[in-house]
């Protein structure tokens, strides 16, 4: 690639940067993108880049993997009810250690070593999240939702020019912690925030037609026709909580939420800063 | 206690809420202290008052009896090296956890609870504390000395009115995360944020001129006289390194540093807003 | 009191710390509760006590016995009509002498020593309060209602962290001064500022049910009881005003009033640091 | 006078605008200048139109004759040693109502009718001027001088584009309450606020260099003739301290004081506004 | 003219500084008046006296003559159509140096000789100005009517406590640059910036009753009385825009709009600093 | 070119966006590289990119070319003593209109156009400029030097988020109007506003070390080896003025200053945001 090549790609990055200029974009991380080191570290770098070029980021981190794999070394079994991690009170100690003390610290850790200037959070500090337990017909013991979002210890970060890095953990009034979903935590610190978009990184390419066709991928979505696309079995599976999210979030206020797939090198600057688009869009 | 006593307790207070008014007080906190739930409570509750009444108060904490805990879950086997623990990778990853994710952030929810504004940051955060492997004799692991600190997460968070909770781990420019002492770390802190006092709450009296006599708490120590009682062998054993933290304190411009005894219910309101000193004071 | 009892006291002030920090408490002040110099001194050092912990504090006061000294000496006769001084020209420069230039400043003098920061200012400071002659069936010359406050200049010293201590004298349209009522010009200042609180410290216990019985005070009254009481002759005489006031204030948006005894020593820090209550508080 | 005259007048005050925008002004302002009510009411008008032209106007004033009528009213004597009021402690008393009561509220009601926004102080207010007993070998009583000055109140209310009206009563480190030469006051005032200007409205002409023609006017005198001046008897009697005052003041830091005649209608705005020059300037 | 008769003048002011002070002026500039250079530059010198007691004056010129001028040199026709100038590119291109490069920061520089701080603004700066082609019936070129007006540069400018000094050319949509009429610009501009006067400084005396009678001048016009104006041939021909413009003005909020005689010396500082009025106002 | 390409662009781009966030850098640009409408677009987007990226990019323009159009359409011979255009008082008429009406607007507007924020100011705004007329053996007419620089009005507009186009036009003392050298202007300005980066954009490849060969260029030269190289011939002509411009900047606190090929699209995006260097760097 020449240098007439590289001044086209930031020529062509410049309206995007306009366009997103000191708005707030809430990105929410984990799974398996996050397990490759080097996968990681990229995205990692291209969060500084977003937030250089003067975009407000939110990161909001899962750790499922790195869960597992201190219980693992604990010797405690995971258990798992449909799809959803139970959640005695042993394995909550073990997952706030994990997603606040590990998986928090080190993304920080890794931002500030990429050039970026970014603090720690959890759903505890400032009571930033508080959760009760989750409603449901069997019980997943500390599983919450959050009932409330503070939003002033993410808008004081922000305002320092800090990235705030957030893990899912919340406080409950009777005093437990809880356990809550990343993906639904981030949709809804996006709208307390009053983020301009939301952008889920996962391990799919999007929302596809064809389930067993790559290429089948539908680039943009309205949340209105997402009943039809659930009907017709499009929307499916584990791809339906990652959806509610995108629409709850649209619904209270953020213009676009994206289902990108985290597992192709900068795919949050090609999102973000290039004409191609990538993943599924949410209006 | 009747209603006129309880007043002249207030009115005893008054000049020392005057004089801090405003002013940073850097507070180590851990060890044995921090066992008792219902201390943990209490310690977290005055630390609310002093905020309360004008204080820019910052939280130190270590976290020992917790790593152990959670290491002796996993197997695995703590060693200490001259009191120091054999910190390698994988004792590294514990204590970041356990100090990080679970000690911080319980201390947070109970500062919270207190009707406090807290946020529990690390030295990972706005790479806040940056360390190098500690110069030793014998091999200590990933146990880290401070080479500087970055006072700006810090204040900003005292800026808006939140208690700062640190833990006490660190970054090296290597990419490693170390173990750091948080007596050391508080001292360094207390120097670097320009604080006026540096208050270590220890599993002691404070500094006694007979060991085996509770009665003989000197009260007041200046630096200056701090080799001679070495000599003496007033102080010794593990007092050694606190008073030196103290010493380092007091020389780099904190006015005072006081080693009081946590186990005492209230201590820190005893010791900041009544005529009753505790414990030892450096100046 | 030993030391526990001590850090008990204080402990117990902290939710009502919390409740008022930042809020503004306007203190009326006068009588004969202000003729003793101890327990003048003693309210000042409360007054200081509550600025320091956060509360915004506004004094308001009279200074009836002083006028009438004055008076004296200059060889001039109170004149009281239905318990209002009659004031002459002559009589509303005494007035405005002794209130502004000596109990204030005396005030301002006793706050300064007990450590707070005060500025003494009457009604035509930055035209405070604007008068107009008190309609009345019988002539009191310049007695005066007020019929606006200019809260600015209020606000702007206490957005200096000062205490304002003020003296009830107002400037008409007219160009005349006049003399105002003490407990009404804290009651529409209360109201003017958004105050939380209004506090009445008068030499009563507060309303008793039973005139002739200390023991039946009503702690706690209704402003829409309040009728109701008065035709049962529970409300009468000399406290029928003072009650109008605490209605007044809370009917224009002061959460709380208090009529408080303040011959008891140190009744304000009471009141308003401990879970005893002292007087009568109306909603 | 026509309409073309009248734009040359406001044309010939834009440099003197130009060059004390933003400035801060000391004006001495007392005796027998202050009787007669129309003059008062023009002074007043002068230091409204000053602020409102953008300088930073501070009003210091004296009230002897006031003091003197409500002696005379208390069948008080007043008596002079060498010049100089005694102040006994029921002198004081009547000064400090005088001047703080009655002078002070009557200049800040006055300029407050003329379109200004004035706020009164004295030295007392947040211990403004501190003061000790005045060295002389004869007792003065509670004549004092002053041994500090805080300027912060002075520039705090300033900054709220107040115009401070200052009566000169100052406190002692004793308790008491000094007597203090507004003059005197005036000087110290204007170099601890770092003014431009010092203004004495005094009873002459000037400094004439023949005391009996009127026409013999000094109108520019540098600090360092003085000496020689009062060796030749031309600076004598009142008028040495009144120079004396000038003098500190332009030691001190205060580019220019000024004597002028305050018994000329408008004055101030002649030495302010115009190329007239009028009195004598210090440099 | 002797002192007293000055000091008259000023207090003359008094009350009118106080009126208008931090409140903003737009004044209209150009034509004939703008031609002597000492009328030119006294206009400056009254600018400078109004920004400098208080208001905040954002001026808006034309620049006819000049344009003429430089048409000249360059050997082009300047044609009119209904006293319009038709304005094919060429001409356009003219017209923007002239007025932005020549007439604009001449006035710059002369409001700067004359101790005030001025900065030249066009309608294309921070795109204050946005056009369309005037529609007509009669081609005009590139002669544009303003869509919008972005208030922000001007805002930013005044709050930097300069004086804003403004060419009225636009910028279109279709990247042209259009000329526009000065007086409707200003009216625009006051409407925008929420102005509290509008004047137009043109050759005429103002409003007159009877067109060939100079003492026939009306002083004040109720903007609802236009039409019955317009009807009875008392507003007609070259008044009838100027006139517009003041009702335009009006309608949008700007408190009163004048039509003075920018031939009278110093008739800025006469109409707004004396008593006597100057020109039509139109409420 | 395929999107993992840009996205390494984008990444390569990221160090450079962190080293000079919240710099200043100062960008010379005229002559020939300001004739291509294309060129200039294209630079005008460059701009707005590293401005919109957090730099605080300030224009500095000359407008050699459209001035001699000008000139010839007004019939008018420029005449060139020693490279530099003799100035009589009409041509000096020319250059302000030309460069502040003509070429500063327009590049004002295209710069708004790319979705920059721009003002356009001249050495006259605020006085910005100051000058006195060029010391030289031959006499230049009004061509000047710069004896002053008033960074208020760059750092102001600077402040507000603007992109000050700045027209090297400037007032003397004198009230003439004295035509600046644009490099030197830049060179002057970079100083005085404390900037990071002052890059000349030319008609050259840079400094060559052998003048017929484009492959010789001199990547980086420190100010110290400046007089050697013109003792050697390789800095000489047209270049000595550039580079004199490069040494002042750099000897006045600007940490690097650069000449550039202006005629290579988007030089300024591959000098600042990649890591390919392009011209002669000074140090």
């Amino acid at each position: 690639m020449n240098i007439f090549e590289k001044t086209k790609t930031l020529i062509e990055a410049l309206p995007y940067i306009k366009e997103y200029y000191n708005k707030t974009i809430v990105i929410k991380y984990g799974g398996n993108a996050m397990i490759s080191d080097e996968l990681k570290n990229s995205v990692m770098s291209d969060i500084v880049l977003l937030s250089l070029v003067g975009m407000n980021v939110v990161l909001v981190h899962g750790g499922g993997p790195e869960i597992n794999e201190i219980m693992d070394k604990l010797g405690k079994k995971a258990t798992f009810v449909k799809g959803v991690r139970y959640t005695d009170a042993e394995t909550m100690e073990i997952v706030q250690m994990v997603l606040c003390g590990k998986v928090n610290k080190s993304l920080v850790q890794l931002l500030n070593k990429n050039g970026g200037k970014a603090i720690g959070l959890c759903g505890l500090d400032d009571s930033m999240l508080l959760a009760e337990k989750l409603k449901s017909d069997v019980d997943l013991g500390l599983v919450g939702e959050i009932t409330q979002v503070n939003a002033a210890p993410i808008l004081k970060v922000l305002e320092q020019k800090y990235i705030p890095v957030i893990a899912t953990v919340a406080g409950g009034k009777d005093g437990e912690v809880y356990n809550i979903n990343a993906d639904t935590a981030a949709a809804k610190i996006a709208a307390a925030i009053g983020a301009e978009k939301l952008i889920l990184m996962t391990d799919t390419k999007g929302l596809l037609s064809d389930i067993n066709d790559e290429n089948s991928l539908i680039p943009q979505v309205s949340v209105s026709e997402v009943p039809a696309l659930k009907k017709q079995g499009i929307i499916k599976g584990g791809m339906i909580p990652k959806v509610d999210c995108c629409v709850e979030a649209v619904r209270r206020g953020v213009s676009r939420a994206h289902i990108i797939d985290g597992r192709i090198p900068h795919s949050l600057l090609i999102e973000m800063l290039s004409d191609e688009g990538i993943g599924t869009m949410f209006v």
